[in-house]
């Protein structure tokens, strides 16, 4: 099949051709940060929202209709699939998510179904479709996305978030067999739900591993992560759409987390852009990595952050600017569009 | 002054000396994971182990005199000194310190004191003494300690604990001359309590940023925490004894942490010791880094993260073994008195 170059700043920087202007968007930017959502959300649950295709797809469009942003992210939230597997998931309020039954022997592990995403994840998959259609006319990109095996696995472990992992490096260090067996059936979940949505729509795909960093060693990373990510990007391929792959905490060893693949390497704000760049190599596009921290910083500050990014990239090819991490509840609403804006105006004189 | 070679281990490692085996200590050795430590706090608060100079005599030396250290460290806390300041603490139930008067606006900065700490930390330099009396005989040091700067500043401003430092960064970007009046007043509280605890008898030094490395990007370290660690570290030069520069979730940018000055740097577990060691200069003495979790797994793990260390480190001069950070309360105690003998045994054979 004969691949046509890509037209949307978002498809083009992912394959890393070059761009009128640096495209933008933001993790999370359908989100608590805007009065429209909040709204929204003041009347239904987060679950409701999640699985109600009207409602996910009216949440993703939020943000794609106030700012200049160049590709949409479903709304959605990483933890919904472990639901099919058997897990209790409630999104306690002021509490974050709760796993009511959470994995506390091997036994349970191996209770774990593995159903496939048609069957689990079918209102994520119907909003996927109605945003398409809205948003292919107007040439924006929808990016799917799912949690990383080893970041749902900490979920699932430890009941909830946690600062230390102690459970789930406890299961990790301690059964090491059980632990492999979760982290595949999580590639095979994940895998199924990720292909399903680039099938329904989705240009592009994301997968966040937000703790793997936090948690592990870089030795740690190698022998109980990185088999199992690279594994579940080898069946990604199949996709035939980009895959960023995204994971918080690892700049002490990036390199080592681009190894398992993704065609973008998000990266977290911890090193400066080109640092990191010229260690995961600059053929491969990058994508990040403002503090989101920033954007609760008077202008001249957020400024002087934004341009730092930006000076680094110096318009190479292959830059797709984001936050190092989601967007805060508190950002102010003006930040956001000021920042979308002055990345695009920056960027198209360099 | 001559000054001569020391015999302990500990010391002699501070000072990149050969020994016949590899000093070992543990952050929090002195805590809750000891049936000692748990019963002694039944009867006594927090701040009461603190302030009361026998009892933190006796918790120091509960884990000397149970397992084969090589280095007390006097049991304090790092947040006492900033009551002294003007700060409300509480160490509540199972939340964690609250600082109940928060630094809110640069004004709060503004009427902050500096005491010396031979006022306001009396208690603890008396326990010093104490220890120093019963450990000096039997040829033990004893380490005193302080917190950085930054990581005071963020319990300070947030109120406690934090997992985005939103506050502090907020208040650092926004408000800059006084983040730099408020490191300023730090720097010279720390320095003065540091000086103070060599005075009495301290045999080492050890600055605890904590927080510094998980809130900051590179840049915003060179820019904000930077010059403060460093002044202080130069005002350390006049106590005459080793310091040891810890932090963690700083191995991205280690060689920025080790330019602000100590005698050894102290190092979390996200990188191989042998990797992190290059890049600060094996020239200069390290300490460290087991991932704290590695004592809640079976022997076998734990001997395989254990021997990974010192097969790094491979009998070069310099090397403190020690966790990367605290110790967890649920560590069985037969996994600390098995892992300071087996370093001994093996190291001793290298």
């Amino acid at each position: 099949m004969i691949q046509q170059e890509p037209t949307s700043r978002f498809l083009r920087a992912c394959a890393g051709l070059p761009v009128d202007a640096t495209p933008i968007w933001l993790m999370r930017q359908a989100g608590r940060y805007m009065p429209a959502y909040r709204e929204l959300r003041a009347r239904h649950s987060m679950l409701e929202c999640i699985h109600t295709p009207e409602l996910a797809a009216e949440i993703t469009l939020q943000p794609i209709n106030a700012f200049a942003l160049d590709a949409a992210i479903i709304f959605s939230d990483i933890l919904p699939p472990l639901v099919g597997m058997g897990l209790q998931l409630e999104f306690a309020q002021g509490e974050g998510p709760v796993l009511h039954n959470r994995l506390a022997r091997p036994y349970d592990i191996d209770l774990l179904a593995t159903p496939p995403a048609a069957q689990t994840m079918a209102g994520t998959l119907k909003a996927i479709e109605l945003v398409t259609a809205e948003l292919q006319p107007r040439g924006i990109p929808l990016i799917g996305f799912a949690g990383a095996p080893f970041t749902l696995a900490s979920y699932a472990i430890e009941g909830g978030g946690s600062k230390t992992y102690q459970r789930t490096k406890s299961l990790m260090y301690g059964e090491p067999a059980a632990w492999g067996r979760l982290m595949d059936k999580l590639v095979t979940v994940q895998a199924d739900y990720l292909l399903a949505q680039a099938k329904v729509g989705a240009s592009a795909l994301q997968l966040f591993d937000s703790w793997a960093g936090h948690a592990l060693s870089k030795q740690d990373y190698v022998r109980f992560v990185q088999p199992y990510n690279t594994k579940l990007f080898q069946q990604l391929a199949r996709a035939n759409v980009p895959v960023i792959n995204f994971s918080t905490g690892t700049s002490p060893y990036i390199e080592e987390v681009a190894k398992c693949g993704g065609t973008v390497i998000g990266v977290d704000w911890h090193l400066p852009i080109d640092e990191v760049w010229q260690r995961i190599g600059t053929d491969k596009p990058i994508q990040g990595n403002l503090d989101p921290t920033a954007l609760l910083a008077p202008w001249r500050e957020l400024q002087f952050q934004v341009d730092d990014v930006l000076d680094r990239v110096n318009g190479r090819a292959g830059h797709i600017f984001n936050l190092g991490h989601g967007i805060f509840k508190e950002t102010p609403v003006e930040n956001v569009q000021r920042l979308a804006d002055y990345v695009h105006e920056k960027s198209s004189k360099q």
